[in-house]
């Protein structure tokens, strides 16, 4: 059992096998939002505000924040990013940042056990980005690339993920904090990409016992219906093992898939988190009705 | 590789790890539907018509054939309707019955190679449907419970799936003949039952290297918005080794939880079915863009 506990100054989340699946809001992410990049760097935080807002009413259980604005100060925004939406909200956040100096200011300002987003296992980044991890108390992700890119051999991805563990633990830092992203690249360039993170999160969990993550909305890039295939690929890297996903919780699809997939793999205790959600749905036809059962809104109590 | 071939005269459809995913449409069958129950016992078929019609135009691959009504001459109709869907239709069918006069009936007047739904475990079933399925040279669903009911330890019921496969070779049906059901059971019930399953998938296609079905829909039963579990678990099955399902196609979250698990299992060739689907949809959102990337209609060459 590993259980990677990310907290802010008044409420934990813990990441886990035998847990229900941890949701990390994307939105907070000026990259590809020109708008909101713009507003960002002229000090407008409005639209973070309210973005905080929808994906928390629309389910996260943590929040990214991102800063990334070419030529802005951005240890400065992620830094005043990170108070902002500590003020606003209690789920803990993951700091998210490819400058370390940012992620520095972002750390040095949070109140709580951040979750820092991210390493590879370049050299440089492992003895820039840990060092900070350590230093903060943090939990970090794990991103399984290195200075010779992105294999297609999941065997590499793997033995990434093993070398930044045991990198993390020389600093002191204990694999139940490290969480891996088994990296997952679109299935319409690369058709075995789904496959990959399957196994990866299957061998990450039973083998190197540590918890997983992945930015999701990556599988689909270039189909259309990219929230059916996001759906269909969530509920089954959680059955494959995936324990946490940066997404985008606004795409109903997506929740529902996650929280289906929690149902099934008994995540969800007597059901209640989905029944709560959609006990006022109407039912959904006679679907099993052919296998002669009356429909009921009432769970049985027996099989 | 195991490949389970049915037929009808004109059409194949195989089954098997490496291809995309086997629909079979649930919906002729008359069991908990009383208006079809007594027009087909009336000899009214006009509903059986127009669920071909309408299961074939939702995707289904094959139709299961059910004339299971109480009183009636069951092994008359369930031969008419298999002559009748037949001439309506080339895809292959599942013959559908608890009788085994019924099955025999069934298979006496159907053109090609048919899946004789079902066997069990139990002694006179095994005795009594294997040597039908030799004679006629059909391929059967095997379903993992006996005379001692439906076990709550997979592998009790993964030793029931072993037998019925070393039973049928007895008989001279070979292993990729038998189509293993692993029995779901409804997720509100029992709160294992979807790990159950996933793990009977899993361990069926590695060590017994079988193919799998089942029932679908039974998972949902009792909870609000079933369709949406049912999605779920479609994917997350698909994703642990199912082969083809017993369901309802006219459920568009199922088919598209089906076709979106076959893109990312890598059964759907350079993602062509899911964009012929799918490309008149309006793109999905933003959900790609906080990583950095345009939306496209286009589908990327590389990674």
């Amino acid at each position: 059992m590993t259980d990677t506990v990310i907290s802010s100054h008044k409420k934990e989340v813990v990441i886990g096998f035998e847990r229900p699946f941890v949701v990390i809001g994307e939105r907070i992410n000026p990259t590809g939002r020109k708008l909101l990049a713009a507003e960002m760097a002229a000090g407008d935080f409005s639209r973070v505000i309210s973005d905080v807002q929808a994906q928390l009413e629309a389910g996260a259980h943590m929040l990214d924040v991102n800063a990334g604005i070419p030529l802005a100060d951005e240890p400065a925004i992620l830094a005043e990013t990170v108070k902002l939406v500590q003020s606003l909200t209690d789920v803990p956040l993951s700091i998210d940042s490819s400058i370390v100096a940012a992620l520095e200011a972002g750390l040095s300002v949070y109140k709580g056990k951040a979750l820092v987003n991210s390493v590879t296992g370049e050299e440089d980044r492992l003895e820039s980005v840990l060092p900070l991890v350590k230093k903060y108390g943090a939990a970090v992700v794990a991103i399984s690339n290195d200075e010779t890119g992105i294999s297609q051999d999941p065997n590499v991805r793997f033995e990434i993920a093993r070398k930044i563990v045991n990198r993390a633990a020389d600093y002191g830092i204990p694999a139940c904090d490290v969480v891996v992203d088994p990296l997952v690249m679109p299935i319409g360039a690369v058709s075995t990409s789904g496959r990959q993170v399957f196994e990866l999160c299957h061998r990450l969990q039973k083998e190197l016992k540590v918890n997983t993550t992945c930015g999701a909305s990556n599988v689909s890039f270039g189909l259309p219906n990219r929230n059916g295939v996001n759906a269909a690929f969530m509920s089954m890297a959680i059955a494959s093992g995936m324990t946490s996903a940066i997404t985008n919780p606004l795409h109903t699809e997506i929740m529902t898939a996650i929280m289906g997939a929690d149902v099934l793999m008994g995540h969800d205790q007597d059901c209640m988190r989905w029944i709560r959600k959609f006990r006022e749905v109407p039912p959904a036809g006679e679907g099993g009705e052919a296998r002669g059962r009356r429909e009921t809104r009432r769970r049985r109590v027996e099989a």
